[in-house]
C-alpha cells in the first residue's frame, strides 16, 4: 500500500489526537453535548481548517467542512461519520470516518484533485444515544426527521434537545435548512464492532444495508406459588416456560440464519423476573427480544415462529400464558447498488481483500440513505469489541478503509457527473 | 364432628377478630414489632386470661399462657404457633396455630381436664422475615439460639432487634430464661401453604419433618458482545446457558421427586442478568436455587448432579464457565417418631382422612425440634395460596385439626406420663 494517497500515520495522528479529550476517569468517554465534546470539535473544526475546507455548523448541529467542485451544479459527495462516544466507549467508533474524511480532504488539497462535485465532510451530531435519549440527532435533521416530540425531550438535569442543539451552535427552529437534497452520494467508513472480518482476515466489509430494527417483548404470565410447598408438578413457573423460549430464540435465530437472504441475529438481552424472590415460584417474566434482520421478509418470518412457539411452549404447561407484543420496529436501510457497484471496483483495484455484509448496528448513513444514495465501508476491529475502552482497530486496517473511499469518490465523482450529464 | 369438643365458631371468631387488626390499606399485614401486632396480642392475651391461663411475656418476647398440670414435676405440652404476618399476607398463616391452642385452653378449662402436664400456648415473637431481616425470633429464643450477631440486627430506623426485643416486652440480654429443657412435647396447627391435601381432598396432613433448605448461586459468566453485529455462531451468550440450567434444574428436580425418599422441591426464585440491556448479549446471569429436601441425602445428590450439568452444559458453549456457589444451609428438622404415632392413632381414632407430607415451608416447630419431641399438622387451604390475601381454609377444616392436636394432646400426655414413671 505504499504508494496509495492515504497516509496513514497522519490519520492516526488525528485519531490519536481526538482520544486525549476524555474524561480523565472513565476512557474513553466523550458524550454529545459535554464540554469535552465540544473541545474535541474545535480540533475537527481546526483539522478541516487546514485542509482547505470551508466550515459551518449547521441548524442541526452537524459541524461541515466543504470543498467547492468544478462543476456548481452538481451536488456534494459526503464523508461523513461521528466524534460522540457511549460512556466509557472507545476511540474508533465514529471517529474513524471522520478522521478518514480529513485524511481524504488533504490528500484532495496536497495533490489538487479537481473533482466535479463538491466534496463534504460531516461530524453529524450525536450518533450515540444522547442525554435527551435520542441518538442520530445530526443526521435526522439532514434526512428532515428530527422532530418537535424529539427536540421536546429533556436530559438529566431538565435541558430540552432544543436548548441543547442550540449550545451545540445549531438552531432547531431553523432546522429545515439543515436537511439536503443536494447530496449526490454519502459514504462512511466504520470499525465492523463485530468479529466477522478479523475472524475470515479480510480488509473491508462492503456494507450493503444497515439491518432494520426490531424489537419484542416476550411475556410469561405464570402463578407465584410457594417454593417450598408446591410440588413441581403443581407448578406453573413463568421462568421455566420463558427459558423454553428462550432456547427457541435462539434456535428460530440459527435457522433464520441458515435459510435466510442476508444478516439476521436476534438476542435476548433483557430479562424481569418477578417477584423475584427466592422462595416463590417465578409469576412473571419478560423477555426484550432485539432482532435485526437485512431483509424485512425475515424479520417477519421470524416473528411468525417466534409467535407460534411462545404460543406452543406456554400453552403445554397449564396455567401458563406467553404473548409477543410490539415495542418498536425499524425497517432495513439498504445501501445503493450504483455505489456499492463503485465500492468493489475500487476494492479490487487497489486490491483490498472484501466480502459484503449488513451492519447489523445503527449508524448516521441509515439517516442519510432517506436523501441520498449511500453507503458504508467496515474495517476490522479487534474481537469484535466495541462501546468498551478496548475498542480497537490497527493504523493499517484504517488506512485501508480510507483509501477505499477515496477511491470510490473518484469513480463516484465521474459516474455521477456523467450520469447528469452536466 | 358434631360431638367432637372443639366449637369451630368460637375458634373461627378468635381468627376472624385477630383479622381486624391489619393495615387497613393493605390486608392482613400486621407485622411484627409494629403497634398493630402489640394491638393483636393484647387480644391474644385477653383470650389466654380468659381461658383460665397464666400470661407472661417471656425473655425472647414470646406471649405465652399456661395452665398446670396434675404432676408438677413433668414437663409442658405446648401448642404454638405466631400471629404476625408477612406484608399483604393473609389471616391464617400462624394465626391458625395460636387460635387452635386458645380454644384448646377453654375446652380443657371447660371440661375441667385434668391433665398430668402443664399445658402452654406459645404466641411465638416474629416467625415471618421481621423488619430486622430474622425469623423465627421467639422460638430461636426458646431453642436458646439467638445470638448477638442476629439481636445487632437494625430495622430500616435503625433500631436493633435488641431494642425491639425489649420493645415486644422481652429482655434480649436475660434471654437465657426463655431457653427451655421442660417441653414434653410440642405441636404446632398450621394452614399447608401448598395444595396437595386440597387436591387429594384430606383432612389432615401429619408432618413428618420441615424440609431443610439450601440455597446455592449458580454464575453463568459469558462475554458481552454487540447484538447486532455478533453472528449468532461467535457468541458466548450468558442467558442462553442460563436458560439451559434452569431447565436442567427442573429436570433434574423431578428425577429426584420421583426417585428420592421424600419431600423435594428446587426453585430457580431469583434471576439476574448483566448488564441487562436490548442491544447487548448477555455476558453473566446468575441463578438463586431454592432446594427443599425432607432428607438431606436427596440434597446433597441434587447438588452433585446440578454441579455436573452446570459445568457440562458451560463446557459445550465456548467462552462462557458456570459455577455453583453456596449460599445458605438448613438442615431438616425431622418431627419426633412417637408423636407422629400419636397424632395417626388420634386422626383414626377421630376419623380424619390423613396422609404423611414433609413441609416445604419453616416454622416455628423447626426450632422447638432442637429442645423437644415437636411434629406438626396441616389443614388443607384454598388452592394452595399463602403469604397474600387470598390465602383461606375453612372454619370446619381448621377446627378438624385442632381437634387432632386435642386429642393427640390427651394421648401424649398418658404417653409421656406413663415414660416418665412419675
Amino acid at each position: 500500500m505504499a504508494n496509495r494517497p492515504i497516509r496513514e500515520d497522519r490519520l492516526w495522528a488525528d485519531i490519536e489526537e481526538l482520544a486525549t479529550f476524555t474524561e480523565p476517569d472513565r476512557p474513553w468517554t466523550r458524550r454529545a453535548f459535554s464540554p469535552l465534546y465540544v473541545e474535541g470539535r474545535e480540533l475537527v473544526k481546526a483539522r478541516m481548517e487546514a485542509a482547505g475546507l470551508a466550515v459551518r455548523i449547521d441548524a442541526g448541529g452537524n459541524l461541515i467542512g466543504r470543498r467547492e467542485g468544478a462543476k456548481a451544479a452538481l451536488g456534494a459527495l459526503v464523508v461523513g461519520s461521528h466524534t460522540d462516544t457511549v460512556p466509557g466507549g472507545g476511540r474508533f467508533d465514529g471517529i474513524v470516518g471522520v478522521a478518514a474524511g480529513l485524511e481524504i480532504a488533504r490528500v484532495l488539497e496536497e495533490r489538487a484533485i479537481a473533482l466535479d462535485h463538491a466534496f463534504e465532510v460531516y461530524d453529524c451530531l450525536a450518533e450515540e444515544v444522547s442525554p435527551y435519549g435520542l441518538s442520530c440527532v445530526g443526521s435526522r435533521a439532514v434526512a428532515g426527521l428530527l422532530d418537535e416530540m424529539m427536540l421536546a425531550r429533556v436530559d438529566d438535569e431538565g435541558e430540552t434537545l432544543r436548548d441543547g442543539i442550540t449550545r451545540m451552535g445549531g438552531d432547531a427552529d431553523g432546522r429545515a435548512s439543515a436537511r439536503r437534497d443536494d447530496v449526490a452520494c454519502y459514504l462512511e467508513l466504520h470499525i465492523e464492532q463485530g468479529p466477522v472480518l478479523e475472524s475470515e482476515r479480510l480488509d473491508v466489509g462492503i456494507v450493503t444495508a444497515i439491518a432494520g430494527i426490531t424489537r419484542v417483548m416476550v411475556e410469561v404470565e405464570g402463578r407465584a406459588d410457594h417454593a417450598g410447598t408446591t410440588p413441581m408438578h403443581l407448578r406453573a413457573d413463568a421462568l421455566v416456560v420463558a427459558a423454553e423460549i428462550v432456547l427457541a430464540i435462539r434456535r428460530l435465530a440459527e435457522e433464520r440464519t441458515r435459510t435466510g437472504r442476508g444478516h439476521f441475529v436476534a438476542t435476548v438481552g433483557e430479562a424481569r423476573v418477578l417477584p423475584n424472590a427466592a422462595n416463590v415460584v417465578p409469576q412473571f417474566v419478560s423477555l426484550l427480544v432485539d432482532i435485526r434482520a437485512e431483509k424485512r421478509s425475515d424479520c417477519d418470518q421470524f416473528l411468525v415462529d417466534l409467535t407460534g412457539e411462545v404460543e406452543g411452549l406456554a400453552s403445554r404447561c397449564q396455567g401458563v400464558a406467553g404473548r409477543v407484543q410490539p415495542v418498536s420496529d425499524n425497517a432495513p436501510a439498504p445501501s445503493d447498488p450504483a455505489l456499492l457497484a463503485d465500492l468493489r471496483r475500487a476494492a479490487d483495484e487497489i486490491g483490498l481483500s472484501r466480502r459484503d455484509m449488513a451492519s447489523g448496528a445503527g449508524h448516521d448513513m441509515a439517516w442519510f440513505s432517506r436523501i441520498a444514495p449511500a453507503a458504508m465501508v467496515f474495517v476490522p476491529c479487534l474481537a469484535g469489541r466495541s462501546h468498551c475502552a478496548e475498542e480497537w482497530s490497527d493504523k493499517g486496517q484504517i488506512a485501508r478503509g480510507a483509501d477505499l473511499l477515496f477511491e470510490t469518490l473518484l469513480i463516484a465523482d465521474k459516474r455521477l457527473s456523467a450520469k447528469q450529464g452536466i
